[in-house]
């Protein structure tokens, strides 16, 4: 077993060795701007292409409608952002949920303060989103929907492919940050009807520095990065040569064993549920029980404190989190558990565990080896189950 | 002598060794999010910081004052866009130079249509600003002043210290984009009173995907990419960790090797400008024959064109630019070089070389030897050089 048991997936995952690998010469010998016109130059630039058409793949996209950015927080910016500038001669009304990730929801507040109207769906119990809930909410100056694809909080998918289509057939603008989703689920852009798509290299074994947004032909985006022509003028600046190969090979690895990895990840993600609920009293497993992203498993632990538990964990050696990796240092109550529908007290013990292809059954053994009795621990240092207990 | 012989270095340089091995374990074992609160999250976390240190060394800086960014180009548009934003309601006048690059330029457009009012000031033939048209352009709405420090296409380096005396005395915000100067140049921000100052690790022997903004103490800047908390909420999105401790890695070679480096690259730079100028007839140097960039020779060959230049040079293995890589795809004439007065049919035949520590006195022997004939093979295609011989 390594020494360290990671079970925080959804915050980063380990590229994989021969994405590692495609990206060294990129840091060495092929270091040129691919902006260059001269051979080096167009050779890092064949590299960046070939990566565009990899990610695009991915997704069932063109290579011209992938933007590279570098991070899926930057491309949900650019999304969100661009599309409702660009476009805000059709309307400046958007449409959103509760539970978007915060590289969503604070663009959304930034347009408010710009005079839009943003409309703030709400989730049922499992975190869902009901597309009838988009239709009614439709209205004349309705210029862009962005509703993410799964949730790393809860891992709950969004029925995202009826919600493109409510959008298309109203020719609204259609975003959706699928930044948990890709590489983890099959993603297809026309199949989803989104015209505008989150994705990031680190969620699938790929490096951190190398992101991208899907832009479907003819959505008009206004540039975040403005400067130089790159990315057809769509985000400036010098690309991440090697962060963009390594993304690249990990959508080609993804492409071929995606659907193989996350059934593996779907099956210790199954197993540790059914036996955590046998092993541990009074959890709340959050999110969707079955519409979730595989290898996803998200609850909370009544009667204790989140952060006291993965201290536990960690010093056990197992890395997982209690929700977002972008606002762990908030220590706030998740605004996402809020809204499905968890008690403020009980959102304190909340556990997301991530796991990926690179997990195995003898790590889900360990850590239902060590937990319960974390667990009990912390229970008893716990002053409302004692309260529980005695009376 | 390798087989390329890279003379644009201002376009990206090669990354030392020792940056491209720092960052390899993370590509690898330390993949973890340095958001994440557990041990290899926080193991990131240390590296980013621990570069944060060296970036800030290198400049003078407070660690907590250097948020990374992507690009130079980000670190442009956050300090330009930012500055203007957060403080608008100190006034909406903002003072910049007719020679910035477009990452500066673009932005200020942007706000122009936003209603702020720009002033362009002019430049010498050297391409030198003058602090007095500073002060002269300063008014009571005057919020930011925007200059860069040296210029990638002529070289041209702007008493920044006396620019910012200026500023500081008044009260106004001044952001420098010193991306090409940070590491050829000794940069000290509090010498030059800057309170915003741009740099990219991939212009001194760092990798691409990571680059930097000063943001001086108190200085107020909105964030480009809302989210997080990342960066202490100034740049949101997951930090590219390996391409942080790389230009981290490169920061502090800087501080030990730059006056080394920088002394190597101007004196082959002399040497090249002075025994061109005996070998070519009709050159015209560009930019400031001192106060420029080491290592940097900007030209313009009369009577050519500038993309046949360089491709025959990339034929003899030579790689080198005729101006800024990220508006190379334009094939422009240069906007830079029209602010210098030089003729547009001149500025056809630019060429910039610009050479580093890992240039030799061999190769700049070789440039000077296939040199000569390409310009004499190309003048007698060229209508206007036959003609002037004929006539």
């Amino acid at each position: 077993m390594p020494d360290i048991i990671y079970f925080d997936q959804i915050a980063a995952t380990r590229p994989h060795e021969e994405a590692a690998a495609a990206m060294l010469p990129f840091l060495r010998e092929n270091f040129a701007n691919p902006s260059s016109l001269h051979q080096s130059g167009q050779s890092a630039h064949q590299a960046v292409e070939e990566a565009r058409q990899n990610v695009a793949q991915l997704i069932g996209a063109a290579p011209e409608e992938i933007v590279f950015t570098s991070s899926g927080s930057e491309a949900n910016n650019l999304a969100v952002k661009g599309a409702a500038l660009a476009n805000q001669s059709q309307g400046r009304h958007i449409i959103t949920s509760a539970i978007e990730h915060y590289s969503v929801h604070h663009p959304l507040k930034n347009l408010e303060r710009q005079g839009f109207e943003i409309t703030h769906l709400p989730v049922d119990k499992n975190g869902l989103i009901d597309p009838a809930a988009v239709t009614a909410a439709i209205g004349p100056e309705t210029v862009l929907v962005s509703i993410m694809y799964g949730n790393s909080e809860i891992g709950t998918l969004q029925p995202l492919a009826e919600i493109g289509k409510i959008t298309r057939e109203r020719g609204i603008i259609f975003h959706s940050d699928a930044v948990a989703a890709v590489g983890r689920i099959p993603v297809d852009v026309n199949r989803l009807h989104v015209d505008l798509l989150s994705l990031a290299g680190h969620q699938f074994y790929g490096p951190k520095g190398a992101a991208g947004l899907y832009v479907r032909k003819r959505t008009r985006i206004a540039p975040l990065i403005e400067g130089g022509l790159q990315e057809d003028g769509r985000r400036a600046g010098t690309p991440d040569v090697a962060a963009i190969v390594g993304l690249g090979c990990a959508a080609q690895l993804a492409k071929i064993h995606l659907a193989e990895w996350s059934a593996h990840a779907q099956k210790l993600e199954r197993r540790l549920r059914s036996q955590l609920a046998e092993k541990v009293s009074e959890l709340i497993f959050t999110g969707h029980p079955e519409n979730r992203l595989p290898g996803h498993l998200s609850l909370c632990v009544k009667y204790i404190e989140g952060e006291g538990m993965l201290l536990y964990l960690d010093m056990e050696g197992i890395a997982a989190s209690s929700g977002s990796a972008c606002i762990s240092q908030a220590l706030k109550s998740s605004y996402v558990l809020d809204a499905v529908g968890i008690d403020p007290a009980d959102s304190q013990g909340s556990l997301v565990i991530s796991l990926g292809q690179d997990n195995t059954d003898a790590e889900v053994d360990y850590f239902l080896s060590v937990f319960p009795p974390i667990i009990e621990r912390l229970r008893q240092m716990s002053p409302i189950y004692k309260g529980l207990r005695r009376y």
